[in-house]
Formats: structure tokens, C-alpha cells, sequence
């Protein structure tokens, strides 16, 4: 019987880790960390500083290799559950190695596990495939870390907020009866393809991280400015993660 | 000068308590508490917990009156808005009386500072009374708390989320389009007020405390039980508060 912690390690900040993280990272026989490919190096390294102050012991991390999602199967969904049975493979695989006759597993997951990471939906999958219990340790999340950042409430009063992806904005557009919108997972700057009238935008790029970059300002005036600096970013860091609040706000 | 930190403290477990929050609790010269009159016992006590494991020193906690909101103002928002302006009046008596020569203060902050609390935005209006630098340090979220303890993504794959508030269900039903819908500050059980067919529901009360309690189901079957449940549960710790996840599942 194997014991699995999903562990949100909070948004890039060390110091968004929370005692009960802690607390599941100490307990755990063993940590699994997947290389995801030609990982983000500032991350890898953010993850190897957390796990060297808070467990010591370098000998309990155990790394192994995921596949890569097949990014140009047309079916989005389909090619992430495929990528799910693939990776659900791999994860079985190391923990049978790491812990033969059974024990405590901790994954430590950016951010919340349960927003936008598939760290769950893989664990869910391989109960289907073996024995095992798991928990999930709740973390701060991006949102939490770009409202933080600018000092935004995320609602208006007693208003609602959606979340979304750059996808479908693309897609769909502003959603309909949508006050306050926050967009993730957002590649190419969906910001620029809706009418950008009466809306106010609040960007941060490496939220909760040491190079955090913030803009904020009416959607209109700021957007270019955004999506420069974006592109600037990325290439002097060789990655990027960003995350946006749009408001409608009173004409 | 007075720098006025806005600490989220997480969902009502001690663990979710970060080392950052940690970090400006004892920063501070002085945790401002806001009694809120007849105060939930529970919170109140776990609060007092918190400050004693981190801080040390109870003198550094300064208590101080808050007026009631007017839950009878027709008009929701305007009774909120007047409501705040009460408030940041007595924050600038306090924070006067408690560092007449400046300094730091701290708030607790039940959760992450920017989602469904007022906090943030009476500090916005205080910035017009007094000469204030403001930091906001992010906490778990109850909706985090919500989906860790239940082990349930808070998306679907790459689909959107809507957080909105009991009587924005009640009054204007399922949001148009929305798959996913967290509840949230909802004293009546909405969810029995809209159509149940083919509606997932994952429910919280004490979401993150030593009491939570969890019922998840299809809501045609399960909402009624829930609604026994929150009555009961109130009934016996004198106070409530709870969250949920509504999703549209395939029929």
C-alpha cells in the first residue's frame, strides 16, 4: 500500500510553503520529482531550494522522466488524456521502484494542485492501476499571488469572478455577464483579441517570484506594453508564466 | 508612517499557515484584531492559537471594536459601503492609539486577503485618511481547502471556473455557459433553488478546521441531506461557514 501526497508548493514564493506542507514533505518516505523535459531552470531550482531547506536530505528525492504531451494532436482533451495514461505509466513505474514494499510518496505541485495542474486527474488514474491512498496538502495559488502582488481584491462586492484560459478566450471571447475575469494558461496574449473598452487589466509575470514583473493599467493604454514586455521577459529568461485579472469597470 | 500588512492566515487549519505569513507576524509591532461582536468562539479561539505559536508575546496583540454591518439596507452594496467607511474609521483609531509614533501592524485575515473579504478594500479607503504603505501577504483559500479535502480538481480540463456568492445563485440561477461554479457566503442553500439534473456538488462546512465536515454527491440526491446537515452542524457549534462545488457532469 503506497500513501500519495499531492503537495501545492505555493506560487514560486518559498515562502508561500505552508507548515502542513512541510509537515507532508518531512513525513513522506521518498520525494518523486518528474523532469518534465527541458525544464524551466528557475523552477527546478525554486523546487531543489525548498526541498534542500526543508528536508536536508538530499537522498530522498527520486527523479524520473515524463513524457511530453503531444502538443499538435488537434484535440486538446484527447491529447491530454492520452498524455494522463502516459504519464499515470510513469508515475506507477518510479513508485514501485522507489518503494517496493509500499510507504509514503510526496509530489510537490506549483501553485494549488487542484487549479490547472494535472498532478490529481494522474493520481486518480492510477488507482486504477494500484493500491493506494492519497491526500492533497491545499497551496497558494497563482491567483492568490497575482492579487497579493497588486493589492487587488479579486470580486468586486459580493460579485463574481470567473477563471479561464488564454484558449478559450481565444475561442469564445469575453464570457458572457462576466465582470471579473481571470485568464491563466494563456500563451499568446488572448488580452489582444477582445475589445479592450471600459476594461482594466492587472498582469504579473513570475508571480510570487523574485523576478516578478507587474503591470496594471486600463486595457487599452497598457495592452501593447504587456505583450512587449512579455516577449522581453521570456527571452531573457528563457521561460515565462504569467497570469492576468480583467475587470469591466464603470465608464 | 505606518505599514499596514494584510496576512492571510489560510482556511481555518493551523498547517496552512505560511512562512511568509509567519515571517510578517513577527515583523509587526503590534496584530490588530477586530472583534466583530458576538464572534464565532471557534475562529476566535484558533485565531488566538495561531498568535500564540508564532508570536510569543500576547502583548503585542491589540483587540478593538467593529460597528455591525446594517444587514437591513435594502441595497446591498451601498449598506457594504457605508458599512466600510465605519470600519476604516475605527482602524485609524486604533492604528493612532496602538503606534502613535508609526511602525508596522499586521491583520489577520481569514483565507487569501483578496477573495470575498472586506479587509483590502477598508485599508484602500484608510490610504485617503492616513499616510499608510500597504503589503498583502496571500493565504490558502477556503476554495483550496474546499477541493484538497475532497481530493476534486477545482477545473475541468482547460474549462473555465465561476466563484460566485449564494444570492447571486439565488437570484439570477446557473451562470449562462459556466461548467464549474464555487459557492461561497451562502447562509440559505441555494443550490436546492436551482434545477439539479445532471449537477455534481462537493460540500464544506469548517473547510480546513478540525471539525470539517464533507458530502459530495449528485445534487438531486444528496442536496437535501446537506441541508440537514448544515442545519444540524450549525445548531451544535452555534455558527457556519461553508463552501461548495457545483459541476455540470454528462448525463
Amino acid at each position: 500500500m503506497i500513501t500519495l501526497s499531492l503537495i501545492g508548493i505555493g506560487a514560486g514564493n518559498p515562502g508561500h510553503l505552508t507548515l502542513q506542507a512541510i509537515d507532508a514533505m518531512r513525513a513522506a518516505d521518498v520525494i518523486l520529482i518528474p523532469r518534465k523535459g527541458p525544464e524551466k531552470d528557475d523552477l527546478a531550482g525554486l523546487r531543489r531550494a525548498i526541498c534542500e531547506a526543508h528536508l536536508g536530505m538530499e537522498a530522498r528525492l527520486v527523479e524520473f522522466d515524463l513524457p511530453q504531451r503531444d502538443a499538435a494532436n488537434p484535440d486538446y482533451r484527447a491529447g491530454v488524456d492520452d498524455w494522463h495514461d502516459a504519464v499515470a505509466r510513469c508515475w506507477e513505474a518510479a513508485l514501485r521502484a522507489a518503494l517496493p514494499k509500499g510507504g509514503h510518496a510526496g509530489f510537490l505541485v506549483w501553485g494549488d494542485p487542484a487549479l490547472y495542474d494535472s498532478t490529481m486527474r494522474i493520481a486518480e488514474r492510477l488507482e486504477t492501476r494500484m493500491e493506494i491512498r492519497r491526500e492533497v496538502i491545499a497551496g497558494v495559488s497563482a491567483i492568490s499571488a497575482l492579487t497579493a502582488g497588486h493589492g487587488v481584491p479579486l470580486n468586486t462586492i459580493g460579485g463574481p469572478v470567473t477563471i479561464t484560459t488564454g484558449r478559450n478566450l481565444r475561442a469564445h471571447g469575453w464570457p458572457e455577464g462576466a465582470e471579473t475575469l481571470v485568464v491563466m494558461l494563456d500563451g499568446n496574449c488572448a488580452f489582444q483579441e477582445i475589445d479592450p473598452k471600459g476594461i482594466y487589466i492587472w498582469w504579473s509575470a513570475y508571480a510570487g517570484m523574485a523576478q516578478e514583473i507587474r503591470l496594471a493599467g486600463p486595457l487599452d493604454e497598457i495592452g501593447a506594453q504587456i505583450a512587449r514586455t512579455r516577449q522581453a521577459a521570456r527571452a531573457r529568461h528563457g521561460w515565462i508564466m504569467d497570469i492576468y485579472l480583467m475587470r469591466r469597470v464603470c465608464s
